[in-house]
């Protein structure tokens, strides 16, 4: 059995290093790539992935994995050889199930799609996406219908990003959620917004580059194992368990944009470097969910990053980096500033309190159109209702109305959005189960140390890397099911306080 | 035949892909990779190299060859039809050779090799790495005779650099060189040595860097299709034909160090853009010997970036940059300066001159090892005889004598040097033969013009890529075979003014 397991690792870690290389191409394409490199690294990562998928679907795999099945069944559950068998055949069989030229025109017409979504949305051009959005669909259809057996049609789609979790379940927990935050919406925004003027100064690109990279240094991100470069749209991204890599951007003109950027990517990145390093190589290293994954790069974002706390000792380092904009700002301000809770357009620029909100909507669109309920050519319309009823005000055009993301334009509907949520929801439950082991945490940040809660999120979350599904994770951390009661609860908390509620 | 032919472009565009991919993980080590990345790294390129070899020496191609042969033998010999069935006929056919478990024990040993040599050459302790000097010098006599036939028994590793040369010619050519060079090396060091402090001040990295983008940008590198960064040790690397990256060394207390560096691999890089485009992913993409790719660099950073008619645009230019430390230099003392005589220990560091004599001597080294003439042993003892007998001066230690180069220790004995002195000679060759066609250009490189002197090159060697081979570039650019005679004149003119000879 030993040499049969020596198989199975030796096939995953050489798909993964397949993968781990169409990653770095990727990753350069977005930091340094000159512009004439386009044509041929397109190639080269297509061929890099079809690679690794041909290792995945190998006929032999199926057969290894049957062979080590008695092995498995004699392990506990949670054993790390019963658990790399387990995932190895949960990817197997995910995998296999989707015909290759499905796979292949997916592909093919998410690269199409992405061109011309990346002219029509600054041209406000609706029609021009509309038949490649509907194209995605009936793919999107179709992939989901290479899992039959399936209560909802969205549901093998949010399997895939959130293994376990069907339309119905994540439905429940955002009825409940959006019972809870609508209230808390409307109250905050009745009184007047807070002023962030402060944070809309010149601030120098070099200093906000080296604070940036301090502050993520202290939460205990790993520069002997990550590095962070400029891109236009952040991301995190990892090549092994020994080199995980954040980017940001930076904008001169608005302090927040860069520094919240670098906390949230190094939240992701603290993840991934966190697994068992045993696990390099295997399909055991990672992160388990795009749910929990955003947990992280949320809890450190938020929580942590625009707390009180974190301030009270960060707040004077940072007037010292900037005495000209910030010498004469109080750190009352500045929290409020950094807590603006407005309605707003845009998504990815929401405060995180109506963040869920534009997460619903989308997330409800999306089953939607895949139940055939909402017309791709009715979207639009639908998007404004929508958007004027949860959050008071109405798109001007559709450039930063139903074009702003670039999920349904490069990949698939469905599945796309539900996870920002359930780690919104999911970080606060994380934090709470850290704060009853560990009651001193909120004391350390205030003192700039990050070290015990790292290390409760590395013992208790991290080191499993893909070990367990988000719901096993859960139960595992806070002894139940996913809950929505902390969330609201720090909620009420911090911006209670704030707006005086 | 047009099926074919299209699947022989598939079929190495994927050779093409792979092996680009690893080299751009090769360049992120070198330039961007935190320490941790290091052992995942190391696999992810081995694996790519294989899949990448396992793919040249599929029994499918030869077959597949075998089919196009009549196609070619239809076609004119420099169509690029037939050039491109011939080229990957040679590469398929050098390939399947070598058995792949020698292959892997060469790649093996030379990374156990690198290690050992890293640690040893800083603590100049040759006995730690002799017993790898000697593996590595029985390896690459068995991948000698993986070709039989040989003449000499250096023969195929030549070959492998440099396609078409046998030791016997690269011995008579040198030979030649040598019995000229020597008295012109005897005859300026005995004159006092010229004085190069100029360089040695303080000059800020940021200007140096700005300095030589703007000159190799005037050369006509082009930065859309490329990009320079830092790295140990100066190259050039190619991803494609549209993204070509260049790297350099800053050191703040010698100008000529990155200056010069980026020059040299910007003539390698523009050889490289400057394949035909319709050659991208093919086997006549690229370089066409080591020699030839050496040419360019030297006619770069030598011809060009050393002549006093370079500096007499770019030295105010420079002093300008620089005026405290330039300002009272005369463009007379730079020039001289730049272009130092000395017998030094070296080779990396040596001037033009003497350069090739560094490279003579590693050259018959090779032939003496491999022909069981000289014990690896004996080495250390024989350097020092040697480089008495040709410099004049006796290495202090190992550590600067046998042990400097990298190439014995992180690959073959064989093939290693003799590019870089045939690079010295094709050089001027070339640029006599431009210079015939276009009087003009000594005149425009003085106004900072190089458009011509590119467009020469372009059409006359960068574009046909891999077509011809190293002979038979010579022989269509300057009707005959190579020559000494240009370079010992430019020598003769060059040296002679500066020192008065």
């Amino acid at each position: 059995m030993e040499d049969k397991l020596q198989e199975l690792k030796t096939h995953f870690s050489e798909i993964g290093d397949l993968n781990s290389a169409a990653s770095l191409l990727s990753w350069d394409q977005m930091t340094n790539m000159p512009p004439g490199g386009a044509p041929a690294r397109a190639r080269q990562m297509a061929l890099l992935k079809r690679l690794a998928h041909e290792k995945l679907i190998d006929p032999a795999l199926g057969k290894l994995l049957d062979e080590l099945q008695p092995y498995e069944a004699s392990l506990p559950f949670d054993s790390d050889d019963a658990s790399l068998i387990r995932i190895a055949r949960r990817d197997y069989e995910q995998a296999i199930k989707v015909p290759p030229q499905l796979l292949a025109e997916i592909e093919n017409h998410a690269a199409a799609a992405f061109q011309v979504w990346n002219e029509a949305r600054p041209a406000n051009n609706f029609a021009a996406v509309q038949p490649y959005l509907e194209k995605t669909l009936e793919l999107s259809r179709q992939l989901a219908d290479c899992f039959p057996g399936y209560e909802h049609i969205a549901d093998p789609l949010i399997d895939h990003a959130d293994y376990g979790m069907k339309a119905s379940s994540v439905s429940a927990i955002f009825a409940e959620l959006r019972d809870q935050l609508v209230p808390i919406v409307q109250a905050i925004t009745a009184q007047p917004p807070a002023d962030d003027s402060c944070l809309r100064q010149h601030f120098p690109e070099a200093q906000q580059w080296e604070f940036g990279l301090d502050v993520v240094r202290r939460f205990g991100y790993d520069f002997q194992r990550g590095r962070q470069d400029k891109a236009p749209h952040p991301f995190t991204t990892e090549f092994s368990i020994g080199d995980v890599r954040i980017t940001t951007r930076v904008e001169e003109h608005f302090l927040a944009e860069a520094l919240f950027a670098t906390m949230h990517e190094a939240g992701h990145a603290m993840y991934e470097q966190g697994s068992d390093p045993g696990y390099e190589g295997t399909p055991l290293a990672g992160g388990t969910s795009s749910g929990v994954h955003e947990s992280q790069s949320r809890l450190w974002e938020n929580v942590v990053g625009r707390s009180r706390g974190f301030w009270t000792f960060y707040y004077p380092k940072l007037q010292e980096v900037f005495p000209d904009q910030l010498g004469s700002v109080s750190l009352d301000s500045f929290y409020r500033a950094i807590n603006k809770v407005e309605r707003s357009l845009i998504r990815t620029a929401a405060d995180e309190v109506t963040y869920n909100l534009h997460v619903m909507l989308r997330f409800d669109f999306e089953l939607a159109m895949l139940e055939g309920n909402l017309a791709v050519k009715d979207l639009p319309e639908a998007w404004r209702e929508r958007f004027k009823a949860d959050l008071g005000i109405v798109p001007p055009d559709d450039r930063d109305g139903v074009m702003q993301d670039i999920h349904w334009y490069f990949g698939i509907v469905g599945g796309m959005f539900q996870g920002y949520t359930l780690g919104n929801i999911l970080c606060t439950q994380f934090y709470d189960a850290a704060l009853q082991a560990h009651p001193e945490i909120p004391g350390e940040i205030e003192q700039g140390e990050f070290g015990t809660l790292l290390g409760w999120l590395q013992e208790n979350i991290y080191q499993h890397g893909r070990k367990f599904t988000t719901s096993e994770l859960v139960d595992r951390v806070t002894g139940g099911p996913i809950s929505i009661e902390p969330y609201i609860r720090y909620l009420r908390n911090k911006y209670g306080a704030l707006y005086e509620l």
